[in-house]
């Protein structure tokens, strides 16, 4: 049985629960974070922390914890579900709220998971299928995903295995990854406007520096379908190659060798974290 | 103590909760509909009920209650709460979902309390302020107020009592109520697209019929700044008078006349309401 944290009390996760009258479950009110924990050591927490923070300040919600509060909390949640590599969520709520609808004093969630296995779709490649959508405040990792829970039955149809957003042809992101593309002349692109700042992305842009030429502007769909390689990023996902985008086949239908390149210079970085313990 | 159903369970109204692992905490995604009780009997009931399982249908959510199982738990929880004059509101999440992504069985909530008191604003009327956005998915009454919620605080600094919502200066509604206008030649205008279909304002429509000419058609900010009287409708509200929109005075900056008899004749369809129990 694993645990979980609410509002600073540890408790069995089938006991972690919510008021109905939460400004989550009333108005889809809340932010959240999501960070891994390799070999029991939480990877660029400091990125995730700093994007809580600035997600929490964006929603006007209050945070009653430091980030050593929140540091202590990760711990002991750590320390008794013992699951060495996982992924920790924190939740932060607009509060039970008797009006249904004005910012109170926000509840905290932690909860910690084992993390899916994608290593197939690493090797093989995603497709994606675009969809004209604009996320509402993309700056905050706030819980609105009413559009991506909505769009998986379209995604599934549609053969994909995730959505693109768009609008009027310059895309964004997906719902839960930055995307990227590699043009026929070598540079490495990804849109700096209307997304999530993602940690893997700020991960990747670091590592291509110097190797790369980089350019954060915007993509449209035909620099899409032109594009030699390209690849989203996530912290569930790290750097996974995208090989079809609304059934128009990237470069050769393959993992390009920017893609994989790239994926090999992070996959060291996170091995260097499983080694900090 | 008031009590709430969850999932066919009646219990204390504090004791209604729901684990953190629902789509509504983790991803913002369930529906509701949202109805009053006047002297003991539910009003438009069926317009509501209409509505919750369009809703449900557009977000994809399967109801496993027919029309009369609902009916049968409101009458219990009224029976419970003995609350004569109440808003009953009734909630379905996407779920417990074990990947916090993907659509379960759904949770479903029935919540009761009393009304809260709109009566001054009606004599007064209220100002607006508007602000460039348009709702997800408008004809499903999803649980998607990130933007109502954060635009409380700039409604608040504009010494506004709600906000509007426009996109390329055409308006759709407020975040919980749908706006009509009354032209200078005596013409109700309401919009028609990129809305929730209020159960009030359909009540509006079929008493304006007949006595006014009505165009459900789009509204631009000028048509609002130039018409003689303006009124947003919803349950809590019926027809409450509004006087400003962005700073700008709306006629003579009190409710109008026929806003006035608009509010009269649904009054006594409410009066009615109450007598037929």
């Amino acid at each position: 049985m694993l645990y979980a944290i609410v509002n600073n009390e540890l408790l069995p996760a089938n006991q972690a629960t919510l008021a109905v009258n939460d400004l989550a479950i009333q108005r889809g009110y809340g932010i959240f974070d999501f960070f891994k924990t390799i070999n029991h050591t939480p990877a660029f927490l400091e990125d995730h922390l700093d994007r809580f923070y600035q997600s929490a300040s964006i929603l006007q919600l209050p945070v009653a914890y430091t980030r050593e509060d929140l540091k202590a909390l990760f711990r002991r949640l750590m320390e008794q579900n013992q699951l060495p590599d996982s992924g920790i969520r924190i939740t932060l709520t607009g509060g039970y709220a008797a009006d249904g609808y004005t910012i109170t004093t926000p509840n905290l969630i932690i909860t910690q998971q084992a993390l899916p296995d994608n290593k197939g779709l690493h090797t093989t490649g995603i497709h994606l299928v675009t969809y004209p959508h604009q996320r509402q405040l993309p700056a905050a990792k706030s819980i609105d995903y009413l559009m991506a829970v909505w769009l998986q039955s379209f995604v599934k149809q549609q053969a994909a295995q995730d959505v693109l957003y768009h609008q009027n042809n310059t895309v964004s992101e997906c719902p839960r990854s930055n995307f990227f593309i590699v043009t026929t002349d070598g540079v490495i692109k990804t849109p700096a406007h209307g997304i999530l700042q993602g940690v893997i992305r700020k991960q990747v842009l670091q590592l291509a520096a110097g190797q790369y030429a980089i350019q954060e502007k915007s993509i449209t769909l035909e620099d899409i379908y032109r594009a030699k390689e390209a690849f989203i990023t996530s912290t569930t996902k790290n750097i996974l190659p995208v090989v079809k985008v609304d059934g128009q086949i990237i470069g050769d239908g393959l993992p390009g060798k920017t893609t994989t390149a790239l994926a090999a210079d992070l996959q060291k970085v996170i091995d260097e974290i499983a080694k900090t313990r």
